[in-house]
């Protein structure tokens, strides 16, 4: 039967889907930079969601080292079985502070969180209806997809649409609505403000994906929800904690009793090793970093301003966004590759192309992430070299 | 609509599924002692799955130390997008050697592995069906129930069962057997030898979870079926990277083409950020550590077979089995709950009690897993304290 994996690879490969990874070795204290060890050489990285370097903020590894040599690696058991560390108590008591919620609850991925707490929702509401922007992540749909409820997919941020879905139920029908703060690949916001309001006025509850938000925006870096001031209209935030917070893991904040509940009767939750004491304290320690000092966040948003300046002035064309998320639409897979890899072999400048599934065909990009410590010299390497190759 | 999670709640209290995780902090060099977080007091764990205490091995916490320094915490992205280390690269590579298959790939969680590997191979195998163990764990469970595949569940170990259900179908339909080589809970084993049988006569592919074997059976550690000799009849196999490799992460192992197609399509694998250098590194060293080294296994099962004859001379009945896990059958939520509580109360032994679902009602068993660093006068103590209470 090894003919029908031989076939899906063919096939994926003859629709440019087949991914080859690029094999890196982070530099610690170099960040942006790694080795590509494929030729050896030194690269500027211009795609990593580490996305303000925390992961190799030397604080946090001390953190993590100190924990590693209290309480060793794994956390020795699932949260029921021996696996609650004092360490992931902490660190969800951290982010329900963060989000001003009651309480929270930490996954091993933000995959994880999404997929197994909406599986979950639909055990505690069994006749929830879910209104999902069609944006929305992977790990959402495969939440909403296996979870069996009832759903409507709304059109991306097109609130009448969502309107027009919601009025269709009767009032006391228990709904929710699941949206994004920062889409990831086109990088525009979610619309919080008005999904807020159309919870309100048909009787739903909210859950946002800030995936892209937390530790970026928002005074305390609790994400674009904060920063527009609707974060407490929000029952269910999501989070992750392998992007701005640099490691690895995902979860949700809510009132408490949400949060019990989902505890409780999550499946990807209930079953799964707990998160190892010393990511737990390297992640509270960055949690409460980023809640206290914005310089790291300021700075990225001023880098992404400058280089979205330079790309105008180069008159290299992204799409128009309000975010730090800058992407340059392909619109072909073979193309986007191309240009990864020139970016690369003539530049040492790795920028990933972004294929289906990811984003639609014809939909192709390149997405860039600028960091607080890409400098201005690698900012104008990028846009000279974007330049030459586009 | 608090309410639904009030109720949720309620009902879980009302039927003794509440859980109450007990916070622990585990010491690094007194494994398996840990500090009950409650109570102030060192106790010593019985139910830990860090079953070699690998975990807190000196030398694997410097290699994750090494890696954590060179490289930072976190991977920075998902394995196509910026965040397939070498460590990880280096990983994969050791687990195939250690099952002396083609290829591996690595997942954020043993859960994980088994969740998104089935359910891509729905998009794999389009037709396939699945006959799965009646006693598979809840990730097979929801690996199968959300491909949407064809599945029949056999009775427990039921060759016969097994061999009905196969023969219902035409010989050239895709089939495919799922089975776990140890009973996570029973502690039996899995029927290795003619379930392979049974595929190789209705041509079906199999599939075995040694989530509970990898690391503790078998000479070089890669798990039961590796002691029957049947590993290389076993299409994918199917493990953890945190129970007796110590820290967090599951993987598949499997011909390069069975591993480069679910690469492709799994999409709780595409989308969700590698496992940290840091990680990757210890896990690396563990991995190959105990395929080296099979002193920390021999002690285990030496001390398994001590603890089971101290039981059966102090006339306490255990559930029969060859393996390394220990269950003693209490049969009822509320008096399950109450030994463990008792045992940790009053001798600072701590054994989980199991409630549903991770085994069904009037099933409430404690789960004791010995480790080859609990001593005799721990085993002693152990023995004593349950005979009393009891």
């Amino acid at each position: 039967m090894l003919s029908y994996f031989k076939q899906t690879i063919e096939r994926l490969k003859s629709e440019n889907r087949y991914r080859e990874f690029l094999n890196l070795s982070r530099i610690c204290g170099e960040f942006p930079c790694a080795i590509d060890n494929n030729s050896g050489r030194k690269i500027v990285v211009w795609c990593s969601n580490d996305y303000l370097g925390m992961g190799q903020n030397e604080e946090t590894i001390n953190e993590a080292i100190k924990a590693l040599k209290t309480y060793g690696i794994g956390a020795g058991g699932t949260r029921n079985i021996s696996g609650t560390s004092s360490h992931v108590v902490e660190l969800e008591k951290n982010l329900a502070q963060l989000h001003s919620k009651e309480a929270a609850l930490a996954f091993v991925s933000g995959y994880v969180a999404n997929d197994a707490t909406i599986q979950a929702l639909s055990s505690i509401i069994p006749d929830l209806i879910i209104f999902s922007d069609a944006k929305n992540h992977a790990s959402i749909i495969s939440g909403i997809r296996n979870s069996r409820l009832t759903k409507h997919v709304f059109r991306h941020n097109d609130m009448a649409h969502l309107e027009e879905l919601l009025a269709i139920h009767e009032k006391t029908q228990p709904k929710l609505i699941i949206f994004e703060s920062v889409y990831s690949m086109d990088g525009d916001f979610g619309k919080a403000l008005e999904i807020v309001a159309l919870a309100k006025k048909y009787h739903a509850l909210t859950y946002v994906d800030e995936v892209h938000g937390v530790g970026l925006y928002g005074k305390n870096g609790a994400g674009l929800c904060e920063d527009l001031g609707v974060a407490d209209k929000i029952d269910i935030i999501q989070g992750t904690l392998a992007k701005a917070f640099g490691a690895i893991g995902g979860y949700i904040a809510a009132k408490k009793e949400i949060i019990d509940a989902v505890r409780l009767v999550a499946s990807g939750f209930i079953f799964t090793t707990a998160l190892p004491p010393p990511i737990a304290a390297a992640l509270t320690f960055n949690v409460k970093y980023l809640q206290q000092d914005d310089s790291k966040r300021k700075k990225m948003h001023e880098n992404v301003v400058l280089l979205k300046e330079k790309l105008q002035q180069a008159q290299i064309k992204i799409i128009e966004n309000k975010s730090h998320i800058i992407a340059i639409r392909i619109g072909d897979a073979v193309r986007a590759k191309e240009v990864s890899k020139r970016l690369l072999d003539e530049f040492d400048i790795y920028v990933q192309h972004i294929n289906f599934p990811t984003v639609e065909r014809g939909d192709e990009r390149l997405r860039i992430t600028v960091t607080p410590f890409h400098n201005e010299s690698m900012i104008d390497d990028l846009v000279k070299a974007l330049k030459l190759i586009l």
